[in-house]
């Protein structure tokens, strides 16, 4: 799946997008996503404690409206963070002006921001736009499309996934962007997820725990969290389709597209060269085959042997033996590509231009065997190159 | 403290070094310390899982001694790591065969080995040059020079550190090696810490764990841990100073030693343009002060940022927060050197190209305040350059 994909537009929603000024570079940075009459809803937001303005804001708004979602307002350029309590104040009179054009109560519209940290948000530049914004919204795949570039920051391209319900009776869709924490003061992930079955918010919410848990919870550029990483599933109910009727299909669905978004996240990142498939096998459960791979995904020596397409394993199984899990080495083994290169912590004879080669490649998979019990868990992370290091030193302030 | 200071010889010990071959570039790669009679010891090894043969070995020969060392032998050009059974089989007959040598018991000596993982350790010829590497030694300066010359791998610096005892009555002196995991398949961190006071197991284990706490606990140039990193400290009894009798000089002296060391090591990192010193205050306890120092350290987006002396606290920021530790983001506040940059969360009005300047030095503070309680900590790590990811990258099987 990809985004040049075909989108299936679900029913009940419509999109607009526009240049309000935020951005320095004169691209569009204010979107908005109108649910009509009202669309049901279920989110999940970053575990870092320093949490933006519109985290704040949004949570309890989906508290206080009790999951009904009228509108997500979205502007990149600024991620609303680390401003204190006049970033929180901004926030809310965005989501109040756009009620009031709405005429609809300030707890139903969703707030993100996306952008630089520690800046004040250009409140009056938003609000003085949000007439014309409103006034332009469509249900049309152009408008979604409009929708998705103008969140992106550093993203090189938008990231859209899409797949059909019930042979085309319903759909969901979803938008995201992101550039894996490569540019934390400016790549938030934000991911919209919008459907047109009908469900309740503790339906979707189980849902999107279930997605979450196979996707964006298991990729990792470079290990940092954002402070406004928000997901945010939406169901109008438009296309008269209950969730409970097509729970597989859609939970089927709903993985598939996230899983879709999260990969285009990660081969976004700025100075990735390559993907690498993490599988970890053979763990006792899925908690102790995450922090395996997570060891492994954010160890600094094992990332530069990947952008060296070095079959190091030596790395690989220095960074399993301090990962906190108390495995027994001996029944440790590694393989990278198609090979085995380490078995009970031990060299294999293998073919090591071979297994270059096969690093070489965009994308390559390492798989590791614990010898502990069943659970098995595919993470997706990538290389650490100088290109990486070079983009993130760039003297920004 | 560094090593070009003055030396202290601890009284009881004699050195020895030379070329075994194994090593490609034809440097030292045998060492020797040999007490005279014998030393009482206390060792802190590596809490990786997957532990060199050297490791193995030399814990079980301190148990099966009780604590008593008559010679320490240190091969440097290969880690015997990840050789299974016959890595094992190799490191007991160079033990058994020094031991003959000493007319001692094998559980008396007491074996390391530092280089590439993975390849089988060269038996013989650490074997044949025993008897040669045990007729020189001596108990001089320039014979622990030798000493911490020959047990270096990657390392561009020898380090030493020495302090005098009761006003030159007794010494302690330090020797290691080790550039702070830049080179894990080559760069163990080994430490030997050598005093002429007289003391029990006990005694020895309490002052160097207090010390390791204190040094080699709280430095990171990239957060892996080796397989083979072991500290071992051995005390002679040859000065005729009780330990007990001067608990808090020698605790003093054994701290600074070992902090001096650990600097040095942090210096010696490839790639390394600058030294951080990460000052967490205002924590609960010393716990979470290492846990927030640590994730901090370990950020790539931070130690990117250092790494082109940017100022950028939303990245501090960002780590504190998802730390583990149960903080209020309200209550915290980061310094870059001398100025405060972010209070409560939100930006301070500082002067960003004068923290840019001091970001530059060789040597920069941060200091973040938790404002949760009054343990603190400081930590020594350095930044991430492109010099760091073009060494480990390069294609090394």
């Amino acid at each position: 799946m990809s985004s040049s994909d075909p989108i299936f537009l679900p029913k009940g929603f419509k999109f607009s997008a526009l240049t309000a000024g935020i951005k320095a570079s004169g691209k569009p940075d204010l979107a908005l996503i109108s649910a009509e009459p009202v669309a049901t809803a279920a989110a999940m937001f970053t575990k870092n404690l320093v949490v933006a303005a519109p985290v704040q804001v949004g949570r309890a708004a989906l508290e206080a409206s009790r999951s009904q979602v009228r509108a997500v307002v979205v502007n990149s350029g600024n991620a609303n963070c680390a401003t204190g309590v006049a970033g929180l104040r901004a926030c809310k009179s965005v989501c109040a002006e756009t009620a009031k054009l709405l005429e609809t109560k300030p707890s139903q519209v969703f707030p993100s921001s996306t952008g630089i940290i520690g800046v004040p948000l250009p409140t009056a530049k938003i609000t003085s736009h949000l007439r014309s914004l409103i006034a332009g919204a469509e249900a049309s795949v152009d408008h979604l499309r409009a929708f998705a570039d103008a969140i992106l920051t550093t993203d090189k391209r938008p990231k859209i996934a899409s797949v059909p319900l019930q042979a085309g009776k319903g759909a969901i869709t979803g938008i995201a962007k992101g550039s894996g924490m490569i540019h934390p003061q400016l790549a938030t992930m934000l991911v919209y997820l919008l459907t047109d079955v009908s469900a309740t918010p503790g339906e979707l919410g189980s849902a999107l725990r279930w997605a979450c848990n196979d996707s964006f919870n298991v990729i990792s550029v470079d290990g940092d969290t954002s402070t406004n990483d928000s997901v945010l599933l939406l169901a109008s109910g438009s296309s008269g389709i209950p969730l409970r009727k097509i729970r597989n299909e859609f939970a089927n669905a709903l993985s598939s597209i996230c899983r879709s978004l999260a990969e285009q996240i990660v081969a976004d990142g700025e100075g990735v060269q390559r993907i690498i498939r993490l599988k970890i096998e053979q763990a006792r459960s899925r908690k102790e085959a995450l922090q395996v791979a997570r060891t492994i995904a954010h160890s600094l020596l094992v990332k530069t042997a990947w952008a060296g397409a070095d079959p190091n394993w030596g790395r690989i199984l220095a960074a399993i033996g301090r990962s906190g899990v108390p495995l027994n080495p001996a029944r440790v083994s590694i393989s990278i590509g198609s090979q085995l290169v380490c078995r009970g912590a031990v060299a294999c004879d293998f073919d090591a231009p071979l297994a270059h080669r096969d690093l070489s490649q965009p994308e390559c998979s390492v798989t590791v065997r614990l010898g502990r019990g069943k659970a098995r868990l595919e993470f997706i992370t990538t290389d650490l190159t100088q290109e990486y290091v070079r983009i993130n030193a760039e003297y920004s302030t």
